[in-house]
C-alpha cells in the first residue's frame, strides 16, 4: 500500500510506495548489467513474469500471456499506486496531508524485440502505438477516483528507465497534480489580463517569429520552447485547440505518429541521449492545450536547480531548433 | 553573456548561458574519464587554469594563485551569470520575460587533495569550510542587484558535478527564485490561517512524533522530511529561528560543521551515493527558516515527475531516519 504525502514547505506531493520498498542494503553500488532478452520480463516467452495482460495487439491465433504480440499492456508489477483496499488508517501528522494511495499504474511494451528501440520501428508500428496510448489513456480516465492520467516514457537508465526493453507507462492520480495546477493558474491569469487565450497567442507568436519552429505539419507544430529547462527540449503541439489527448481525431493520430517518430529520430542524432516524454493533457478544461513535452537528459538538474527552481541551460534554443530543422 | 528567460506556461526560469555554449557536436556520447590530479584545474600547481583566486586559506608564505592553500575560492570559469556589461538588447518575445543575465558564480575548492572527498576531511577542516561558506555567502549578498544567493554542492557526476575534485559553488540571482516564492506563499498562508509560525509548529510536531528525527544536537536538528522527494533525503535545521545563513552565530557554526560531517558520513554508508545539498536561506524575511536540504541522487526524477510535479519514492522516510540514527 502506498501513501500520498504533501510536503508542508515546498508543496511537493510524494508517493511513498511500499510495493517495491527499498531498504538500505538495496543501495549498495550496483554494477550496471545489460539484461539481454533471456531474463527480460518484457520479452516474448517471459509473459508469466508480468501480471496478466490487459490489452495486446496479437497474431490471430495467439493466446493472452503467450508470445505472438506486437504491443502488450499489463499492470506494473511494482505499482506506485494501486486500488488495493486497506483497513489501515494513518495518523495525520500536523501540517501534513496524507492519504492512502489510490490509482492504476500500467506498462505498455511497444515492441516484442528486445534490441529495437521505439525510434527504429516502422510508421505502421508507430500508428499502432499511438492508438494503444489513446486506448489505455481513455481506459484510465474512467477508473474510480481518477483526476489526472499521466502517460509517459523514460528512455535509458539515465532517463529513469529500470528495464531497457522499450516501454511506456500510464499512472493515474486522484487529484490535479501541482505542475498542472501551476500551469492552469498561469493560463487563467493570462486570460484575465489579456482577454485572450494564452496558447492561441503563444502559437501565433511562435509562428510569426519562426526561429524556434522545428517543423510545421498540417495538424501539429514541433518547436523548441522559449525557456527550455534542458538542452534540446522539444514540444509537439496541435494547431487545433483541444485540451485532452482523448479528444484527438483520426487525422491527427496519423500525423502525430509520423511526427513523433521523426522527432525521436532527429533527437537520436545527438548521440542517442536518454530522454523523458509525457503527454501533457487535461480533459474538460477548455483553456489548457494538449501537447507532448520531450526532455532530453543530457544535463542534470543539480543543487542550484533544486534550491531555486531556476534551470541552467548551456544550449540556446534557437540553435537547437536550427539543428533539428536540418536533421528532421 | 547569459539571458534569464521565463517560460510562459510552467513559470520556470531558465538561464541560457553562452559562456560554455554547447553545440550539437558536444553531445556525442562521451567516455567517462577519471581526470586524475595531473589535468585537474582544481589541483595545486594548476592554479593558472582557473580565474584568479578571490579568497584562500593559505600557508603563511604562499602566494595567491600558487599552491600552499587548504581552501581556494575563484570565479567559475564558465559562469552561468556574470556582470559583463553588454550593449546588446534583446527583443522581448510576446508572453515571455527575458533580461540579460546578471550575477556572480564562484567555486569553493574545499581541499587541495584530489582524491579526498569532503566527508573524509577532519573536524577542523570542516569548520574552515563552513566559515568560508559564510564569508563567500556574505560577500555575494552585497553585490549589485543580488536578491538571492544560492550556495550548493554537487557530488559525483550523477549529482551534476562536472569535475570530480571536491568543490561547492555560489551563484547569485537578481530576483527571488520561484522555489523560494512558492515556499514563502505556503509560509504566509499558514501564518494567516493558524496565527502561528509554520516552522516553529513544524519542529515542535517533529520533536513530538520523533520517528523522523535523526539527531538532535544543542543547536541543530537532523531529520527526514515527512514527504521526501528522494530516498534518504535529509534536512538540517537550526533549533533557534533565523531566516538567513548570514545570521548564524559562532556556537552554531561549530555544531553545524560537526553535524554536517556526521550526516555526510552516514549517507556514504549507503554505497557513497551522488547527492546535492544547498543552504536554503533567505535574508530579511523573518518567517523563513534557514536550513540545509541534502538530496541523495539514488533515484531519478523522470517522465512522471516532470509531467506532474509528484515524486515517487520507494523508501519510507521513517525507515530512512531509523537507519541514519543507527549509523550517525
Amino acid at each position: 500500500m502506498s501513501e500520498l504525502r504533501k510536503n508542508f514547505l515546498n508543496g511537493n506531493w510524494v508517493i511513498i510506495s511500499s510495493e517495491r520498498a527499498k531498504r538500505p542494503k538495496d543501495f549498495k553500488p550496483q554494477v550496471e548489467e545489460r539484461a539481454g532478452s533471456l531474463n527480460c520480463p518484457f520479452c516474448p516467452g517471459n509473459e508469466k513474469q508480468t501480471p496478466p495482460e490487459e490489452y495486446a495487439i496479437r497474431n490471430d491465433n495467439s493466446q493472452p500471456d503467450t508470445s505472438g504480440w506486437q504491443i502488450r499492456v499489463f499492470p506494473n508489477k511494482f505499482p506506485a499506486l494501486n486500488y488495493e483496499v486497506s483497513s489501515v488508517y494513518f495518523s495525520k501528522p500536523f501540517l501534513s496531508e496524507l492519504y492512502p494511495g489510490v490509482g492504476k499504474h500500467e506498462v505498455i511494451v511497444e515492441t516484442p524485440e528486445h534490441d529495437t528501440d521505439l525510434k527504429n520501428l516502422g510508421e505502421d508500428d508507430f500508428l499502432s502505438i499511438i492508438q494503444t496510448y489513446l486506448l489505455r489513456y481513455r481506459n484510465a480516465l474512467y477508473l474510480p477516483a481518477v483526476k489526472y492520467v499521466s502517460l509517459f516514457r523514460n528512455y535509458k537508465r539515465e532517463g529513469g528507465a529500470s528495464l531497457e526493453h522499450s516501454h511506456s507507462q500510464v499512472l493515474t492520480l486522484p487529484f490535479l497534480p501541482p505542475q498542472i495546477e501551476l500551469e492552469l493558474r498561469n493560463i487563467r491569469e493570462y486570460q484575465q489580463t489579456n482577454n485572450h487565450s494564452l496558447f492561441t497567442d503563444y502559437i501565433e507568436q511562435e509562428l510569426k517569429e519562426g526561429c524556434r519552429i522545428i517543423h510545421k505539419g498540417e495538424q501539429f507544430l514541433v518547436l523548441s520552447p522559449f525557456a527550455p529547462r534542458f538542452p534540446f527540449e522539444t514540444w509537439v503541439m496541435p494547431l487545433r485547440h483541444f485540451s485532452g489527448f482523448s479528444q484527438i481525431n483520426e487525422d491527427e493520430i496519423i500525423e502525430l505518429s509520423y511526427i513523433l517518430k521523426k522527432t525521436l529520430k532527429a533527437l537520436s542524432t545527438l548521440g542517442d541521449p536518454a530522454y523523458n516524454y509525457y503527454f501533457h493533457s487535461l480533459e474538460g478544461d477548455i483553456d489548457f492545450r494538449f501537447h507532448i513535452e520531450i526532455l532530453p537528459r543530457m544535463a542534470k538538474p543539480a543543487g542550484f536547480e533544486w534550491d531555486t527552481g531556476v534551470f541552467i541551460n548551456y544550449t540556446v534554443p534557437e540553435e537547437a531548433a536550427e539543428y533539428f530543422r536540418v536533421n528532421f
